[in-house]
């Protein structure tokens, strides 16, 4: 039986091919792949943002090898920075 | 409700606390809190290594500060690298 981390890494791999086999290179999310997964399961993170160009942003951040798409491991770059931001939030609210 | 990908993070980050709570610092992994994570959480990785340095060295590679202490943003690190590590297997295999 997987342990509570290895079943979030599972989720992490299951999440990004859910999304990334959609169209085109099964390995790797599109613009619209990246925008639909940010929809399903990052929905409040895309409706805090107002800016009507954070996913072009995002896109250009992520894709370090500029090739139009974001592969598994700059996907992992995403996740990872927002799992940052979210527990320094967490530790500033516990702080206080 | 908490879609896929948020339940992973949210678990990456009680996994950590699970942990670095139980001495020293609360924030940070002090290498015995580390070697208990791994045994608990990764036990497979660790079995299937048979360097007994294996820890010490994961510990010099991840304490990127040099403080002694393993922080979440070098935790994260340690389990993007893992998760990128299991995806290049789970396509390799599939490629076969």
């Amino acid at each position: 039986m997987s342990s509570q981390l290895e079943s979030a890494m599972e989720s992490l791999i299951k999440v990004f091919y859910l999304y990334s086999g959609k169209e085109g290179d099964k390995y790797k999310l599109s613009k619209g792949e990246l925008v639909n997964l940010l929809k399903h399961e990052l929905a409040d993170f895309l409706a805090g943002s107002n800016d009507p160009l954070v996913v072009d942003n995002m896109m250009q951040d992520l894709d370090e090898n500029q090739d139009g798409d974001v592969d598994f491991q700059e996907f992992v770059v995403l996740v990872a920075t927002l799992t940052v931001a979210c527990n320094e939030f967490f530790i500033q609210s516990e702080k206080k």
